[in-house]
């Protein structure tokens, strides 16, 4: 495409830098941005500049926060001794949005990769573990995608905790509530089978 | 959506104004922005800005420019007698990929749409009028949307220049090549058949 101006194509080149947006989508949002009034702009890329730079991560579970602790980690409503591993903060926010769990989180910051050359040493693994030798916690549940990196993190994660005094749980797989078994893959069925439970349970939980 | 943050909160909010974006994807673009380098996050910021507090509109045409007159109204090799008028930029662009148009161009900024709130006032008409009576202009393409508002928008334009020494003629409507009759709609399909054209000059155009 052949844009006439350089300040039009610096931008759309930022825009198109965003994952899912191409060239033509950047070229929407720019010119969108264009017919706003100057002031929008500016609060646009103040927004942006100010988020990125005054960002701050718990210290204690690597969530995002304003302040040195998140509201999570600092709320003693929260059950301490049950941390639920999460691979990114988008996961903690869904979690949250269940209003179901009342234990605390840890990021990982993602899953281990070689071929996208991100190793355990890459993720906040080490900090997961100085968190439990401190006797703090008890339980963690390893709510990570059911992926093959997602499988060799969670299996990564509970050698280097064998030792250590706590109990380590995933999430439970199986058929999605409102799922039929026709479209569901084999896997997961096959899984589903296998890791079948009590018909009492079920109905506890569903409740 | 709970976010843990109002810095975060802020940028999705200022994200989520953009044509198309809604909160989770607001909300992915930002979280892609917070894991790469603060220095990225201020380009991207800074591109913005600048780009809106720059960029200046060809006085001539209106269209986008990094000087006081655009690229194709500067270029000695366009012919001036020539007008093409579109809605928008991304119009332009789109005829500037063909590489078959010589002539040059005025940007209306819209279509008469008073819906919106958009009457001929709001568009770039009476420069168009003006460029007309400085008597440089022989020949006026109206290459509009063939919408409702964009037909008014010809009609009114038509109306304004019809006592003035030049011819107006619209873009071509028809069966897109490569569209098939079956599914072309039955106002294009009438309107091309009452159009029709010597197979001469289809046979001409078509090279």
């Amino acid at each position: 495409m052949n844009i006439p101006s350089k300040l039009i194509q610096d931008a759309v080149t930022e825009f198109s830098k965003l994952p899912g947006i191409g060239k033509k989508t950047a070229l929407r949002l720019v010119l969108h941005l264009l017919k706003q009034p100057e002031e929008s702009a500016e609060q646009f890329g103040a927004a942006i500049v100010k988020m990125r730079k005054e960002i701050k991560y718990c210290k204690n579970c690597h969530n995002i926060s304003d302040a040195e602790q998140c509201g999570i980690c600092t709320n003693p409503a929260r059950d301490k001794s049950l941390v639920c591993v999460v691979e990114n903060i988008r996961d903690i926010m869904a979690i949250e949005n269940t209003n179901q769990f009342r234990g605390t989180y840890h990021v990982l910051g993602g899953v281990i990769s070689p071929l996208d050359g991100i190793g355990p040493e890459q993720l906040n693994i080490s900090s997961l573990i100085s968190r439990v030798e401190k006797k703090e916690v008890s339980e963690i549940i390893m709510a990570i995608s059911p992926t093959m990196e997602g499988d060799t993190t969670i299996f990564y994660v509970s050698k280097q905790l064998a030792e250590k005094p706590v109990n380590i749980t995933t999430i439970a797989r199986g058929v999605a509530f409102g799922g039929e078994l026709e479209y569901t893959d084999e896997l997961t069925l096959a899984r589903s089978i296998a890791s079948r439970m009590p018909y009492e349970n079920y109905l506890i939980r569903k409740k």
